[in-house]
């Protein structure tokens, strides 16, 4: 892993804008921002630092570039820690390019994904969880997933693990004098004590673990599949919900062959909806590809909205769907949830995370669609709701419906609205550090409960520390620091 | 049009980034600010004019937003001439829609389109060729567009505009002389003289407009269509000049159903590629509407490419298609174009503008591909190039034969090779207005000619000196300047 050299990269979107940044982090950062700029005042005597000053970038060849702001950052009290240079021109893609290129031409190199965000965190700038957040900030769909990712970026996260952490040190301090002093009366850890603590902190990480279900949806946007019969209105749907054409929409059976995802929010509840191939068998490749797409989708869905055509009613082929998509939900890969698996197959799931949606309901109302259609509660024991896609009747209480169904499922249920500043919300893979350090704990208790002499005990304490270092980074393998930092995007 | 009041907008592209821009122009930007930002230190005494403080964004009920980097800057000598402040955010779009609400809810309104931009016109920081050179730098596709766009940025077009309008000033001056004092000969305009003037201001504005045609291509991308007969591989081709997989292959004839756009460069020219469905009637109701659309385009195309499959050869079906293709260049509307109307309609530009592309040489070469497939140089009058779509070969010859072609039809030719730092290419607008101003100039002329008094011929020459204005802005119509910046992006 490179941690030296002078890198560069452009740190705002991709695309057009008004605006765009080259970033420049390393020793060299202040040396080449010299080379690059002309400054536009006669009087320029030099970067102050922090300032902006106005000017021209030029290539190797003198040939202006662009007219920009070019500011100077000495380390260490930068986001790298090393000194920083920016350089603000013009937000279109071709200028960023020469600017970027030119920067290299004078000694700077590409910088890798995350690899800003990574010299940070390894030079103290900040921990592992506030160096995530980084990246969560700007993936955030929505308002309440950035409240998420604030919490995070501010170090709550990390501070409430430490907390923990310090609990579990405490213990093992004591369980040293017991070990050291076993005659000390005075000063042993009665077994109770030590359970009682141990359990004390695996309820600490059961709560940071309950508030990452919940977390999840607001930060990556629940996954909410559209299903049904080809030719039910699933496209149309998709339109009604996203608020614009977007995908093909005919009167021919078939018409989406590629799945579309699309980011939208249900009622403030961020989503990926996905419409997907009609669940038909066919002898037309494409078709056959894009069905056999739409059934994983299913499989991982928080939501299926099944479509169901109201004129047509629920005919053999919607029930043999329906039970196609509660028969997916029960075979279908969940890791992170918790299927109550003692039930039995029909009963799981289904119920709760399937959503029948009457569509065309202005059709099959009655003649000329004037007698109001009547809906009912459910369908084949799932929650139904009458939309008519294309009128645009009954698209709202869909989503709050949608809305409510993910959340329950999500096991956090409605009632606390959207997150707050300050919750605290452990991201997938803080959440998995999380459980393995509850094994941990757990796995201690036991051994405690049977009579393990404590200095064995001693072992598997220092492993949960050992554990929940790893969510801030002191003791994360450097695997799983590589992963997280490649999943950065370029310039951060 | 509004020109007071603050306004705010995301200055940076949209999409997920490093880092992300508030803009805030106007009157109250730096007290918005001040209620808005939260510095970091604890030593901060206000903001220094230019310089980056590090702090936070809170929401109206004190809930952190996000860390920033906050910066004022006084006008006038800022882009809009006015008080300016920007924040740095995280460049997520829920990070950003949240700050850019934030600042509303402080008093600053969402900026227009092109907002900043035109207030930095209206203010006299730019002229209108400088503004619409801003949205050329942006929205360049390549080295060669940026190039022309920083030349007008820098305002050599202004300049150059200028330049000319003054000798047609200098020139009524002398017609004002010869008016006045009709019998003082010494002083006397000679009508020779007068139309020698004229001509050398008209051959300087017909340079500005021969290089518009081949700067056009260089700034927006040159319109290249993939038409040829359904299954004859154009999806396949397009992923080939694309380098990855965009359109979905299969070998099921009329697969592609809506036309596909993308930019690609060809060999350095940047190049709108357009994959169309198949060129046949069909009853299929989405087809029928991809055929529509792409018949229009080859109407509209730089060049097209007709793909054939060359190991079914040249059958009756693709000839029909080119004599389709032929007739449709002849029928099209060119307006920004000149052809040679006097021509047969069968000789009128279709050679220049169709490339015969032989897709799936590598089977159409003998028994096992193992002997070589020998492209004939032309086919039906149009030059013609052999590849292999799917395993590449023959591609980069196929994008610099169409780079050749596209530049030739545009009359510049290729052998300038791409422009470089101060060449002058006026955009389309600016085109328009110079075709004005040389019919007015070209008018004048006749009636000096013609003997025309002087008196009523400064009329015209007045109207000539108006027209080229119009190009700087000084005289440009208010709702020409509203479509100028309606066309800019948000938050420039």
């Amino acid at each position: 892993m490179r941690q030296e050299g002078t890198i560069a990269a452009i740190a705002t979107p991709p695309g057009h804008g008004g605006v765009g940044i080259i970033r420049i982090s390393g020793p060299d950062s202040h040396t080449i921002l010299g080379r690059l700029f002309l400054p536009a005042s006669p009087r320029f005597a030099g970067f102050r630092p922090w300032t902006l000053h106005r000017g021209r970038v030029c290539d190797a060849t003198g040939a202006p570039l662009d007219d920009v702001l070019a500011v100077a950052m000495p380390g260490p009290r930068t986001f790298t820690g090393e000194d920083v240079a920016e350089i603000h021109c013009h937000g279109g893609p071709a200028v960023l390019a020469a600017v970027l290129e030119a920067a290299c031409a004078c000694g700077a190199q590409l910088a890798d994904r995350g690899e800003f965000t990574r010299r940070a965190f390894l030079n103290g700038r900040m921990d592992l969880t506030q160096a995530e957040a980084v990246a969560e900030m700007i993936a955030a769909p929505a308002q309440g997933g950035l409240r998420l990712a604030q919490a995070r970026l501010q170090g709550l996260l990390g501070a409430r693990v430490a907390e923990l952490r310090a609990r579990l040190l405490d213990l093992r301090a004591q369980v040293c004098v017991a070990v050291d002093f076993p005659e000390d009366e005075v000063d042993c850890l009665a077994p109770e004590a030590f359970v009682a603590e141990c359990d004390a902190v695996a309820a600490g990480v059961r709560g940071l673990l309950s508030a990452h279900q919940r977390g999840r949806c607001w930060q990556e946007g629940a996954l909410v599949v559209l299903a049904g019969h080809v030719n039910a209105g699933k496209s149309s749907l998709m339109n009604a919900l996203l608020g614009r054409r977007r995908a093909i929409v005919t009167d021919m059976p078939g018409t989406t062959r590629d799945f579309i995802e699309e980011p939208v929010q249900l009622a403030g509840l961020p989503v990926r909806l996905v419409d997907t191939a009609g669940l038909r068998d066919t002898g037309d490749i494409v078709e056959q590809e894009g069905v056999r797409i739409s059934r994983d989708l299913v499989a991982q869905a928080d939501l299926v909205l099944l479509v169901v055509d109201a004129a047509a009613g629920l005919g053999h082929a919607e029930r043999e769907l329906l039970r196609h998509v509660r028969d997916q939900h029960v075979s279908g890969a969940q890791p992170a949830r918790s299927a109550p698996s003692s039930q039995s197959a029909q009963s799981v799931v289904p119920a709760g995370r399937v959503l029948v949606v009457l569509n065309k309901t202005d059709l099959a109302g009655g003649y000329g669609g004037a007698a109001a259609f009547q809906c009912p509660q459910e369908v084949e024991g799932c929650p139904c709701v009458g939309v008519s896609a294309l009128g645009g009747q009954g698209v709202d209480e869909l989503a709050a419906a949608a809305r409510t169904m993910v959340l329950a499922g999500l096991g956090g249920g409605d009632a606390g609205g959207e997150p707050e500043s300050g919750d605290l919300a452990p991201n997938l893979r803080q959440a998995q550090v999380l459980r393995r350090a509850l094994d941990e704990l757990d796995a201690l208790m036991a051994d405690v409960h049977a009579g393990v002499p404590y200095d064995l005990c001693s072992v598997r304490l220092d492993g949960a520390c050992a554990v929940l270092s790893e969510i801030t980074g002191e003791t994360t393998p450097s695997e799983v620091l590589e992963h997280i930092f490649s999943s950065f995007c370029i310039g951060k």
